[in-house]
């Protein structure tokens, strides 16, 4: 049987639909955040970097590097283990501390990232409850799909932050089953948000759990960066918060917050978190710096909205289809993955500006966009070149052209 | 209804059953391991770490910090993106292309895990592929399974290196559909190593592809460290490779290795590749420096085998219950998770030494065992020491003792 030849049947499929990715390889340089460096086979080139999740520039302050190089220096690279064997530390332990202060709960685990944490806490929900209903937004994240899926229980997804629809739902399903409520706060490619504590309240009527997934909103959010939770005074409602160490934080790993008792389940249940080498202590010491540095600091997250909304503005007075989102996220919606990518290719090449083109499966078809993401190092000057780039491009690249 | 109530039950459930964990919270030195710093509630305390998978002690080698510190110091902390948006540095470009050399293969690609390379590469086989059938052998490692679950095609569990049993399966199998066998080099509980020519002999005659975890190999065995399928010479039968980062290269990450179209299709398909963020720069440096290293290094290789030939026959001469693997794994077997764990805590509190014991559902039950890992640097001083600390407490705690 020729494999290969199935596997590239697969591949063509998708170079037909126009959404075949190609990795752009970019370099960026500590504290020269958002410039980059782009190798291509032509050679190397100097790039403005829009696309980062690397939210609040995090991932280069001194603070964090400081504590990432007292870790390496002091403990080596790798943890040598899973966490049951050998492979815990005490940074890993004050994380997991800090995380569930943070979030206002009994306990934290840390897993080895953000899509990790989603799918060994949801599959383990499902599992462990015996008859257990999950209800799942309609535009939940991938990692929390496959999380809800491998649980194998009942499942019903609503449509996307109707409360009304979770409520027919809830309400149809039989009163003495378990039941969990998955949602996202921040919706990372809208950048919408939830009505987290009407969800709760909604979810608390009928005996619900609830899991909420601040992935883009850890460390945004809140005075002490809780997320959108924290900032609606909403944590005590929400029973499970996952989160990320890899966006705001600027690192890598994911964790979730709850109960200890859910806790415990997870950590003692949940093969994607038992049968893995856990976070080396360079990574878990430089996410306590971060999550540590964000808990008192409010310039960042005062800096990033200020820039989000004046990008927007800037976009939509250029005449530009912006998405207005809540949010820091900042959407040029295009509505064809040819075109999205051409005009990504075109302000990369003509103007050295990278954002990547977002295409199904990562948005619905139909709602390709470009996605960009101003942190708090994203001045005016940069803001007005990229808004001048991309009424170049615009224009030339009609959709005639991409067909 | 009381959640918290059906998740104490569970954990009441692993309590009762004596295979409810602790994790000991260790500190390793730079430069001192096997030495560790053991943090507990009553304070801190020197011990010597016997169950690390940091197998060569390139964790703290000082090509590998050399690297790490320099990608910190130039790059920043995280990637700040998936390997799709902006999370694509040349270190990981580079890393493929030395792990897809490694293994003599055409590509390779990144994963934040072995345990996520296992899972993101079966689950998407089975899907791609139509009608197919896995076929598993029977003592794989939970990523694996997790995968070939996912998968959510047909499965045959053939019993464990058992090449009779494998080849019955696959004859009794249609021979039109698509075919895949999955097993591991080195099983890292038992220490055993699978016949890897002859299987794939087996899987060629019947149109099987073959997937080998060499997690427990890699670095480890081969004139360049590519694995037991380097060192047997049989790397052209196997058509793909999956390892890690974490174990003898000392730090974070796992990989599959194979046809460029193999590759691709896991790159393009794979939500646990696709919908995480990508490992750091600092990851990828270092693992670089790691794997280049032991791609030209004999030293370390050398020293391993020696060290756990040494150990092995230490024990046997004091009579304890050794398992001769034929690799370095040396596990002495308990065959009682309670028992199991008293000669650990009593290892750990009498003698310093830190060896965490391994029960279900790491092991099957009734094979609960201590899992020794001697290293480069574990020298004749502390293995008496180790032997005599085991003679000990094994005379003291009897499978009475532990009723
Ligand atoms: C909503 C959401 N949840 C979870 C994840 C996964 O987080 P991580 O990158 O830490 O794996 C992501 C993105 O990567 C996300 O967008
Ligand atoms: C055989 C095997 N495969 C895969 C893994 C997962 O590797 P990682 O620790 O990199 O997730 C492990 C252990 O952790 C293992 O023992």
């Amino acid at each position: 049987m020729d494999y290969d030849r199935i596997f590239a049947d697969r591949i063509e499929g998708l170079k037909r639909e126009g959404r075949y990715r190609v990795f752009a390889d970019i370099l960026r340089a500590r504290g020269r955040f958002p410039h980059a460096t782009l190798k291509t086979p032509e050679g190397e080139r100097e790039i403005v970097v829009w696309c980062s999740n690397d939210y609040l520039g995090m991932g280069q302050h001194a603070d964090v590097i400081a504590a990432m190089e007292g870790a390496l220096s002091g403990a080596g690279a790798g943890s040598g283990g899973t966490r049951n064997i050998s492979g815990t530390t005490r940074f890993h332990v004050e994380l997991e501390g800090e995380l569930a202060d943070l979030h206002g709960k009994e306990a934290a685990l840390l897993c080895t990232s953000g899509f990790v944490a989603n799918e060994a806490a949801l599959s383990t929900l499902g599992k462990i409850l015996p008859g257990c209903i999950i209800f799942s937004d309609a535009l939940n994240h991938a990692s929390m799909i496959e999380g809800i899926r491998h649980a194998g229980c009942e499942k019903h997804v609503f449509r996307h932050n109707d409360l009304a629809h979770l409520e027919e739902l809830l309400r149809a399903a039989p009163a003495g089953r378990p039941k969990v409520v998955a949602f996202e706060s921040v919706y990372s490619m809208d950048g919408d948000i939830a009505p987290i504590g009407a969800i709760c309240d909604l979810a608390r009527k009928y005996g619900a759990l609830t899991y909420l997934d601040e992935v883009h909103a850890v460390g945004m959010y809140g005075a002490r960066g809780g997320g959108i939770s924290e900032r609606d005074g909403v944590q005590d409602k929400v029973d499970i918060i996952e989160g990320t160490l890899a966006k705001a934080y600027g690192l890598v790993g994911g964790y979730v917050a709850g109960s200890a008792a859910f806790i415990d389940v997870v950590r003692s249940f949940a093969p994607g978190f038992i049968f893995t080498t856990s976070l080396p202590p360079v990574i878990t010491a430089g996410a306590l710096a971060s999550v540590r540095h964000l808990k008192v600091s409010q310039a960042e997250r005062e800096r990033h909205q200020e820039r989000a909304a004046t990008l927007k503005h800037k976009l939509a007075e250029a005449g530009l289809p912006v998405m207005m989102s809540e949010s820091h996220i900042v959407p040029v919606m295009v509505g064809d993955p040819v075109r999205c990518k051409a005009l990504s290719d075109a302000l990369l090449t003509d103007h050295g500006i990278y954002v990547q083109p977002i295409n199904y499966p990562t948005v619905p078809r139909g709602t390709e966009r470009l996605r960009f993401t101003p942190s708090p190092l994203h001045d005016d000057g940069l803001m007005d070149r990229l808004v001048e780039a991309l009424g170049d491009v615009w224009t030339r690249i009609g959709v005639a052209d991409a067909a």
